[in-house]
């Protein structure tokens, strides 16, 4: 193995809550592991970046701090394409973003040659034109890129579909709860035992608990689920256009669409509770709770988002706090599917599938 | 490249239910790669095999045919060694058997470069010190070994664990179903709803139904689910010395070890239905139902294996047909484990994490 071999460097663009939990995963495996020795090279948000041209190790535990003190620009992603496709040694570029314009970035990484790890949903569920120049830019750089954490954080659901696929199982449909802040909203408002609370109360709860986005609005709207549905229908084969080109049931009600707030939003939200108060009773009605879920039916090409309602002994029913659930029904396992099951959301465990795409590269690469 | 590394030759041992779906899945997963070039070189049963000097192909579809009509005797060890660790390209060799034989040459094997996959249990189950070989053997002969189907099958059991470790998380503990026998015998004889059939009545429908071995004493006696804990255990990082070496409740009844057939047991079993029923009762008068567990408690490095009570709702208690469930619980998954379940036994299952090794190996060699 010559020198430039004996280390990978790391590049992360990003430093919020997963970026933070990915910095000090990182460093616990670059502690453990001595050969390919693990460099961070370089470390940026959207306004600031620390990295110096020699590609000097940062050390990783004192990069944020370093980061807040920098008064160096984030580069342009044709700087950065540059300089990491410059490197005296492979690289491994941790998107922890979820940054359109990084994303329609990665063809030209790819085809430089450079490594892609990411929770990034936006560039598996862009165009599918995005999604086939990705593949064919890394087939052509000899790059590799994972992204298990786009769909159920740290959950295995990625790596378990495309092994279905790549050992010529027939995967025949998909069906869950892609959505914490789903699961733990319809688990609050419709439990299988007990009343529930009113949705906007629910809602409400949600929000100051910090299970939804800062504007709650960008959860309800069902495109979250749709791009994580849009990302496995493609695993499985169905070429999906995009994350609206399927029906996708929106939360929000049509009087409230024109909101200009999320604040106004959440002040009208109560006069609309019997919308889903109804939907909760006729579920009952027939024994069932009512479930926000994301369905691929890969022989009929039919990929759809919303609620449907469930016996109270199903698996998807039964789920408990903000925890996702996904079902693969395929020709080998028959009647019964392969069900993952668990927390989909977090920082750390977020941070956890992007790491295990990191080794996942590094098993590759060295 | 060169042209040696243009292709890998796989070796097969055991050609029973398991051997013979992997044939298939090999047929079509060398169909489908262009780059490297998969070659069967060889295949054996534990009498007979088939392969050449010159390491020619053997056509995958056409083995069995071949292997049948073959009058070469199976190789010793010693000899397969030399003959795979002199091919004239990277060998994957694929154990399809449970023999202990074999698993006791994987050192051997693997310290002369050869990589193995396989579903055989016995290698990670048997002694701590065959354990430890087998690893250091591997790195000392830069060879690769994958056993996802030594526990649940094709489920990402072992995959899913050694990432949460790899990545840094801690696991506190392992919980689940972990034979497709006892799950079947256990949602048959006593049922979250309904009443259940008698024990001995249960044992022998399942066995009728193929799902235990040809003497069911062999899935009673609990050594199975032991083996699988010993693996995961370890995993986890307990050295834990044998399956023997913890506490595992065998379901035959103290009166009946001395049958000398299963066809004797079997006979005599209906005279101890009441143990069952006991056992059944003191369940259900808490609520709950009986279940057979293995669990690891990593802290107290307590494992063990046997009867525990579950609430009807709880998931171990709401599994069905013959499925196997695995909880992890983790410092990052919290209250809520990470929990995959479905079928964890049957030859084109268990077949497909073994195809799903050759590629995680595929991946590092070529």
């Amino acid at each position: 193995m010559s020198a430039a071999n004996q280390q990978v460097l790391i590049a992360i663009i990003g430093a919020g809550g997963v970026g933070k939990s990915f910095l000090s995963q990182l460093t616990t495996l670059a502690a453990r592991r001595s050969s390919p020795k693990l460099n961070l090279c370089f470390i940026s948000t959207s306004k600031k970046s620390l990295y110096s041209s020699d590609y000097a190790p940062i050390d990783a535990e004192k990069a944020l701090d370093g980061l807040a003190a920098s008064t160096q620009a984030a580069p342009s992603v044709a700087q950065l394409t540059e300089y990491l496709a410059s490197a005296p040694a492979k690289v491994v570029l941790v998107d922890n973003t979820s940054s359109e314009d990084i994303a329609n970035a990665y063809p030209g990484f790819l085809s430089r040659g450079i490594n892609i790890v990411t929770p990034n949903k936006k560039a598996f569920s862009g165009s599918y034109t995005l999604w086939e120049s990705i593949f064919s830019s890394a087939a052509k750089g000899g790059a590799h890129i994972f992204h298990e954490s786009s769909v159920g954080a740290g959950l295995p659901v990625i790596s378990t579909l495309k092994e279905l696929v790549e050992t010529g199982d027939r995967v025949t449909k998909i069906e869950g709860v892609f959505s914490g802040t789903m699961s733990f909203l319809f688990n609050s408002f419709a439990p299988t035992s007990g009343a529930g609370g009113k949705w906007s109360a629910e809602v409400k709860k949600a929000k100051e608990l910090g299970y939804t986005e800062p504007d709650p609005r960008d959860d309800l709207n069902g495109l979250d689920v749709a791009r994580k549905l849009t990302i496995l229908a493609r695993l499985a084969g169905l070429p999906v256009e995009s994350p609206t080109s399927f029906p996708v049931q929106s939360l929000i009600p049509k009087e409230l669409e024109s909101c200009t707030s999320g604040d106004e939003f959440m002040e009208k939200l109560p006069s609309f509770d019997y919308e889903m108060e109804q939907t909760k009773l006729s579920a009952e009605k027939e024994g069932k709770v009512v479930r926000f879920v994301g369905s691929i039916d890969v022989a009929s090409k039919q990929v759809k988002v919303g609620l449907e309602q469930f016996d109270a002994t199903h698996p998807i029913a039964a789920l408990k706090g903000s925890d996702n659930i996904i079902s693969f029904y395929t020709e080998r396992y028959g009647g019964n599917p392969l069900i993952i099951q668990g927390a989909g959301a977090g920082g750390e465990v977020t941070a956890m599938g992007v790491t295990g795409d990191l080794l996942k590269v590094l098993a590759r690469i060295s």
